[in-house]
This record gives structure tokens, C-alpha cells and sequence, in this order.
């Protein structure tokens, strides 16, 4: 058996009674009733999470940032050369790319996965060397990976979600790394929601008018092969990306883990549509941490039912949005654990 | 010459070139470009307010919660009894509200300042004492306040934010409470950006229907008697409040010595009109933290042309939205200051 699989044995669904003891509190403390708005809602899904009200702060967050490669690169969907990929693994080992400046603002560790990156590495200090294939085939032509390519791939982000919590992390949050990798994302939002390519295809790192057309094209002619009915993991094979295999993984086992999973841009809404897929009760235990510009981001979180905390315009990806966010969860958990009640402070209450 | 005098005299606009320094070091770092959106614009104007490039990380903020109570109180605009003033003045000494929480996680310092609360303190630990009246007069009935205590509670804004930054602080927040205090807010709002009342008037912190059309009604009345060319000091005096004047002196102080200063919600929102009216410049050095539900939050900031950067929901005041803002802020000027290049972290650029 996989660990995939057990992995989805183990989901359970939330406490209703730690997130309506949760919900009670918050009209016990000194504040107009629902006057901290979506805090108090992130409060009462992490009572829900962790089983406790007052809920544990989610301390230790770890950012996997999984990197892959795209044979789609091929058709030109990307104004951005394959290399870059491996060069920017080397940059977040390094600490000088943007979620490594925000991890450290926000004391998270990051973990780097090569999933499946195409080129040699110019480093292999501080990467987890979990490589299941030298990227994907190109998804235009025909299946981008083996179905046990897949597997594997879901299995390392399963495994890198077991590994960080089994060393602390009270909090995961999903970052990615591949030039060319919002295709294949597009095309798995496109595919679980039914909304046309057209629509939820976006400029990625740079795409003008033409490439943008080009990625459309490949993606509309990808999905006619692939039967509209269609499971999960036969859309995963077909049209989607290595990374984005391994973070479904990672969102599944932090799940199991019980551990709140900060979902970032549009790589992470793919993989997020592919884990609820696998498993509705995951869904719970996600948070959106931000609206993403490119168009699928949306349409994903809307598929899912998941409102953004933050709309900063932000279009990177690496999991920057999400770290981002995190300081909301945190802070949400400190009011329920932190705040006076009318009682304790001796405030009247209307 | 008052401090306030000497502080408008003090206001100068940001620095263009360090500003520009800013955005053009932006494309050089190791994202698509643009790709890190409002962040970009926050890290630029940063840059623009300490005239350096890249900007100093805004470090030891300091959130001033200005605290004063309202004659209108007695119109019944909210169903809060004034006393719950002065317990939360208590509340935030000793450590229990929101934005202690909140400030506690961001690493910042509370001032609690008592400008014009009209009942006895509980405590007088950790309140600066800067009491110019105990409450305004009833502004249904005639001007809120004397053109002196205007004037006076304006320095107090000042003085604090002079102290603060002599003190280290390189950011100020806007904190205040004050029961009744959405309705003189609304009304300078309505009276300075010319919309009708009912369309900037909110539920504050739990008016019913009944109560909120009693506050328009208060407003449009209040209104009635104020010239539509008042200036902004005859309007503070006429519709205004002790806790809002100290908080548009302690704006235009924060950008006398070019430190940011980031709004909170509605009330705040109201001061910033006024320290704008009082100093163009000033609007320069402004963040808005977050838009908050009442409706005067919005157009206040429309008005001042500023987008904020969280939307939460959030209606408490006191300085928690804006607070909960730093980390953008923050996170803004050490990506400017920490990421690589892409010269220097070798990643080839399309």
C-alpha cells in the first residue's frame, strides 16, 4: 500500500465541537460580536483542525517548495528558457529568492524538492533529492507522465508533508518552482471545474499575446483526449506536472497530519482541486492564502469554496502569497487564546 | 507656535529618486517582473519616504490608541453605554484587547493615550495622560468642541508621535476608541468627500436599524449648520472628535519626521482627511492597512486615493487591521533589501 493511500485513510473530518466551543468564545471576548470578521472564522476552522479550543498557534511552518520540469516547455508557453528552473533551486538554497526574504520575515523553514527538474542541479546542498523523473513529457503530444510516475510524485509530497511535521511544523504551506508549469495547472483547473480554457489560462511569468493564444491552443487540444469523466489521477497523468502531483500529496498528508495547509497561487488551486478530489474531507483543512492574478487561481478557489485572506497582486508563486498569510492564521489563534473576556476585564457589556 | 505648526511646516514630498532607485532595482531581482504586485508599489514608496534605496525595514512600530468619548452619546448612536470607554482604556493597559494581541505578535509597542475620556480611569498604569476634555459636547446640538481643545488635542497627536519615533519607532499605527465614535467619523467623511450621510454611515459597533437612521439623521442635522466650504478645522471643531484630532496631528507628525504611517479603519480614515486637508503632502507617507465594513472606511479612502491592503471584514478599530498590515510592510522593504539579483544568483533572464 502507498503511503498515499493510507495517507487518505487517516483524513478525518474537523471537531464540530472544538469549532463551536470556538465560535462561543469569540462572543465571550472584549469585542462588538463579529467585529474581527474573517479572523474569527480562520480562529474557529483552526479549533476544528487541531480538535482543542483554544487552538494550538501554528507554530514551526514549513514551506515545501516543489520543483519540476514541463516537457510542454517544448510548444513555447513560456517566454522563460527550462534552465531557470534548476538556477532557482540553486537560489533557494541559497536564501536569496523571494520566499526564502519572506520565510525568514515570517520564521518558517523552507524546504526545497527537486520532484522532477529536467537539468542538473548546480547544487545539491539543501535540496531533497526525490527526482521521479527528468520532468514530464509534453502534454500536448500525449500523456505527461506514467501513471506510476504520478504515484511516485504524490508520494514524495506525502512523504515531505510526514517528515515536517514529524519535526514540528504546526502549519505547511505549499510552495512550487517549474518554468512552464501554469499550463498544466490551467489545464487541471480548466478539466475539474468545466470552465473553459479560454477562461482560467493566464500570462504566467510573462506570456504576451501570442503565447498566451499558444498555451489556450495546447491546452483545449490536451483536454480533448482526455474523457470528460475523467478521474483525478487520469488528469493528473495526462495533463499535469510532477510538482503539482507532490504538493496534492503534501496537502493530503498534512490532512491526515491534522495540520492546517496554506494553499498558494494557481500551481498550488491545481493541486488543491487534485487532493479534494482524492479526498472531499481534505478541503477543510486548507486555507487560500491569497487570490493570485492569474484567472485559474480563482476559478480553483471558487471550485473549492476557499475565499483568499490576501489580493496583493501577487503572480509569483514559490508559496510567497502563502507565507504571507501566514501571520493571519497565527494571529488568529492568539485572539482565541490570548484576548479578555467582558468578564475577566471587567467591561459591560451591551 | 504650536507643535502642530511647527509639524506642517516640517512635511516634505518623498524622495523621487529614491523612489525610482526602488523600481528599477525591482527588475532586477530574481521574479518575473511586476510579479510581486502591490508589493512592489509599498516597497518603492518606502524608498521614497526614508529617501534611501533600498528603504530601512519599518522596525519598532509603535500603535498610538488614542482614547476619547463623545457628547452625541447622548443621541443614542449606539447601544454601548460611554462608561465601556474607560474599561477598555483599562483593557488595553493591561493587555487584553485585540490589538495587544495583535501588537504582541508584530512586535510592536501600544501607546494608550487618554485625550479626552469622560469618566474616571480605572488605571492610570501605562495611560499617557493627555486629557483635554472630558468628552466633546453633544455635535446634534451645536460645535463638538471648542477651536482651543481642537488645537489642543491635535499636538497631544502630535506630541505622542514625536515621542514615539524620538523613542525609535520607524512606523506608526493609528489606534482609537471611543464609544459613538463612527459618527463624528462619518460625518467628517460625508462632509469632506461630499457624499450624502446615509451612503458613508455605518452599524459601528452594533447599531440596529432603528439606531443607524438615528446616526444619518444625527449627521445630515449636524451638517445642516456647517458651511459646505468649512475648512478642515472648523469641521473637526464642529463634527469632529478629541481622539480624531489627536490622531490627524499625529499623522501629519509621522510624516513630518518621514516615517510611514499605516490607517486603520474608519475613524482613522476621517483623521487622515483632516491631516491631508491640513497637509497635502502627508498623504504621501500614508498606508491604508486594511478596509474595514463601515462603509466611510471605503469612501475615505477613495477619496484619499488610497488602496488598502487587507480585506478582512474587520470593524473593530483600534488599530487591529493596521497592525495586522505591518508584515506587507515590512515584508515590502527586506525583499528590496534581501533578494538576489539575477546577476548575482546566476538565473538567466528572458
Amino acid at each position: 500500500m502507498s503511503l498515499l493511500s493510507q495517507t487518505l485513510a487517516a483524513i478525518s473530518p474537523l471537531s464540530r465541537t472544538a469549532a463551536s466551543e470556538a465560535d462561543a468564545r469569540q462572543a465571550l471576548l472584549t469585542k462588538p460580536r463579529g467585529s474581527m470578521g474573517r479572523l474569527e472564522d480562520v480562529g474557529s476552522q483552526l479549533a476544528g483542525i487541531a480538535g482543542s479550543c483554544p487552538p494550538p498557534v501554528p507554530q514551526h511552518p514549513a514551506i515545501a517548495v516543489f520543483a519540476a520540469d514541463h516537457g510542454v516547455h517544448a510548444q513555447g508557453v513560456t517566454p522563460w528558457p527550462q534552465e531557470v528552473t534548476a538556477q532557482m533551486v540553486a537560489n533557494f538554497s541559497s536564501g536569496g529568492a523571494a520566499v526564502n526574504v519572506l520565510a525568514r520575515h515570517a520564521g518558517a523553514e523552507v524546504l526545497v524538492v527537486d520532484v522532477g527538474v529536467a537539468t542538473p542541479l548546480l547544487t545539491e546542498g539543501g535540496v531533497l533529492r526525490r527526482r521521479v523523473a527528468a520532468g514530464t513529457a509534453d502534454l500536448a503530444r500525449g500523456p505527461a507522465m506514467s501513471r506510476i510516475d504520478s504515484l511516485l510524485a504524490l508520494d514524495v509530497g506525502a512523504e515531505v508533508a510526514g517528515r515536517a511535521v514529524a519535526g514540528g511544523a504546526r502549519c505547511l504551506i505549499t510552495g512550487d518552482m517549474g518554468i512552464g508549469n501554469t499550463t498544466p495547472s490551467a489545464a487541471l483547473i480548466a478539466a475539474i471545474s468545466g470552465r473553459p480554457p479560454a477562461e482560467v489560462t493566464g500570462r504566467g511569468a510573462g506570456a504576451d499575446d501570442v503565447v498566451l493564444a499558444r498555451k489556450i491552443g495546447v491546452i483545449e487540444t490536451a483536454l480533448e483526449r482526455v474523457q470528460s469523466t475523467a478521474g483525478a489521477l487520469t488528469l493528473l497523468q495526462e495533463v499535469g506536472g510532477l510538482e503539482i502531483a507532490a504538493l496534492a500529496g503534501f496537502i493530503v498528508s498534512g490532512a491526515a497530519a491534522r495540520v492546517p495547509v496554506i494553499v498558494d497561487g494557481v500551481i498550488a488551486a491545481a493541486a488543491a482541486l487534485i487532493a479534494v478530489s482524492l479526498c472531499p474531507d481534505s478541503r477543510q483543512y486548507l486555507f487560500a492564502g491569497h487570490r493570485s492574478v492569474e484567472p485559474g487561481s480563482s476559478a480553483a478557489l471558487e471550485h473549492l469554496g476557499l475565499e483568499p485572506l490576501l489580493d496583493l497582486d501577487l503572480r509569483l508563486g514559490e508559496g510567497t502569497g502563502a507565507t504571507l498569510s501566514l501571520a493571519v492564521l497565527q494571529a488568529s489563534a492568539k485572539l482565541l487564546r490570548e484576548m479578555a473576556t467582558f468578564d475577566s476585564a471587567g467591561v459591560t457589556e451591551k
